[in-house]
């Protein structure tokens, strides 16, 4: 009889340790590069077109929007989490202020200073968090009691919302060059109506 | 007065010289590197989620396509129009031919595999087609006559469409996660009501 038949208490203790920080960062972490394969002397053709037709955003205006993230919103909250829980609620978030503040930046500039931005959260969130801290309270100026598992959870798919309204803007700059398969093509579809489904 | 001032009858002329093809693979070109910088060791808790709840593909699903496109469609289609025009219509595209082909691959080698059929598929289209092809016709089999230029056209929105399946799938994994900011995400709303508006 081998050794492995003999039950050994330490090997059958299954050990879960929690990653949620590693497997969000997973995600937060690759948007700047996802951004640069995307985006980067990208032709006018493609970018210029904002994702719904009425009150959208071109791909600018998404890169400006998560700019503002990282300078106002994240890290910010997670560190008034840490200094103060629940007691002072965090500070509204400017979903427009990248509106003027970018008017002359190019789209490149934008995706590289994103890219910045978002190296030094991360490094500031290593250093800021671990995972003992995840259940730390704060408080939502609307949404109330919120936790830091949830903000960072949110940073993450805050990301690939607005990412994705920039592959709906690069689709509508093609709208009319798909021709007859546009019915096919539910990205095309939703721009004008939410609901409508590929055929 | 400087040479400046005198109308040069060369320069007034603007020359727009097509360059569809080159705008068009500009996109087609950046799809591996971005499923690459999305996807590769992306950990699992991300991954195994559907873009919908009902019916939905998950990010296997999604490349798996991706590739069937690249195996029977794209380049098969281009080859049917300039060998035969209108006279012979498309072979039907296999919307599911990947649910069994590739279901011992992971999702990595997907991508990877995607990425090499890709680029042949790139490599066949620069020797095939050049800008005076693109008014050329053939015959799709449920949407009538179509253009060289439409196809290249949806090739293109097709990787943004399907590309944006893998980001739904991806925000759905963490619907519960975000606690109340999912009012905000419309990522996530939308994968239970397609019309809904996130607040």
């Amino acid at each position: 009889m081998g050794a492995a038949a003999i039950p050994d208490p330490l090997q059958s203790t299954i050990v879960r340790v929690s990653n949620f920080i590693g497997e969000t960062t997973s995600v937060l972490r690759r948007t700047p590069g996802l951004l640069r394969a995307l985006l980067i002397d990208l032709p006018d053709s493609w970018t210029d077109t904002t994702d719904v037709p009425t009150d959208g955003w071109r791909p600018h205006d998404v890169v400006g929007h998560l700019i503002t993230g990282e300078l106002t919103d994240w890290i910010e909250r997670t560190q008034r989490i840490l200094e103060t829980g629940t007691a002072v609620p965090f500070d509204k978030f400017d979903r427009f202020a990248h509106a003027e503040r970018d008017t002359d930046a190019t789209l490149d500039e934008l995706v590289e200073h994103f890219a910045r931005l978002r190296a030094e959260n991360l490094a500031r969130l290593d250093e800021l968090v671990s995972e003992q801290d995840l259940d730390r309270r704060g408080m939502h100026p609307t949404l109330g009691e919120v936790t830091l598992r949830e903000l960072l959870a949110t940073w993450a798919v805050h990301d690939l919302d607005h990412v994705s309204q920039i592959f709906a803007g690069m689709a509508g700059s093609h709208d009319a060059e798909v021709g007859p398969w546009k019915a096919y093509l539910g990205i095309l579809l939703r721009r004008e109506d939410p609901s409508a489904v590929a055929g």
